[in-house]
């Protein structure tokens, strides 16, 4: 598992939901992040106009922060990158989820719907194998052996 | 759900993993919260001596920050608080786990275990109702009745 930046990519995808926020201001909330498969490098949030984070960047890019900690797919990160809105009407189809749907009355065309694109930059990356079984298998193997369990890895990634 | 406090104490109990770091210095990292029945107040966490957060703490307290997103529980929080080093053995004895003894070749006896004490102050909290089921409850009901879902609350919670 030498690749970190890919392993990111790979689980980031099945991650419901992180912690963004814009750096030195406010604080982190919960956003749910859309990867596109065919184009890794930027995580992609649906939002409202009105919210503090769609306010935030309305005159332009900022820098911003978002963290993950995901047992179910063994994904821990704390990322740092740039928060702009967006226009790209693909990203939208791409990003547009059942449950953005239940919140805009007009599907994804309400105008009210506010499509945020997260590039990050560079960050802590933590993964750990397989998740749940896998993490009590080593545990359970670490007891038997009385070896310190192979519980993953972890360490700094430049996504630029 | 007026008291967020409170849901932030009951929920944070089954929450296995958040990312802990001290404020302005390095990175957030995994961490394994555990939280006290008897005394809410703090949150406990055992690491080794090694570790750069056990260092940060060695001459003293720390402002730091704690970042949970679980789906599984509904809880979403950012925490400002103090993060110290803590000699507490009773603490030490509720808050030891499986986990940690797969590490420490010798038990929680061990030299190298070093146990931090982080105490919120402040921060946002948001939770969802009754984690994953219930979400996509409120989604479809959403869907039926043309109303926004209810899908939880949130707000800033004064710890102190």
């Amino acid at each position: 598992m030498a690749d970190l930046k890919r392993e990111f990519w790979d689980r980031i995808e099945d991650v419901r939901s992180g912690m963004l926020g814009i750096k030195g201001e406010g604080r982190l909330v919960p956003m749910s992040p859309k990867a596109d498969d065919d184009a890794p490098g930027a995580l992609w949030f649906i939002t409202a106009k009105g919210t503090e984070l769609a306010r935030s960047v309305a005159a332009g890019p900022r820098d911003a922060q978002f963290v993950v900690a995901d047992d179910g797919e063994g994904l821990y990160a704390d990322l740092d990158g740039t928060l702009e809105h967006s226009t790209d009407r693909e990203a939208l189809d791409e990003a547009w989820s059942f449950v953005a749907d239940a919140w805009f009355d007009g599907g994804k065309h309400d105008a009210a719907v506010c499509l945020l694109k997260f590039t990050p930059s560079k960050g802590e990356v933590s993964v750990t194998e397989g998740g749940g079984a896998k993490f009590l298998y080593e545990i359970a193997k670490a007891h038997l052996t009385d070896e310190t369990p192979d519980m993953g890895e972890h360490g700094t990634v430049t996504f630029a």
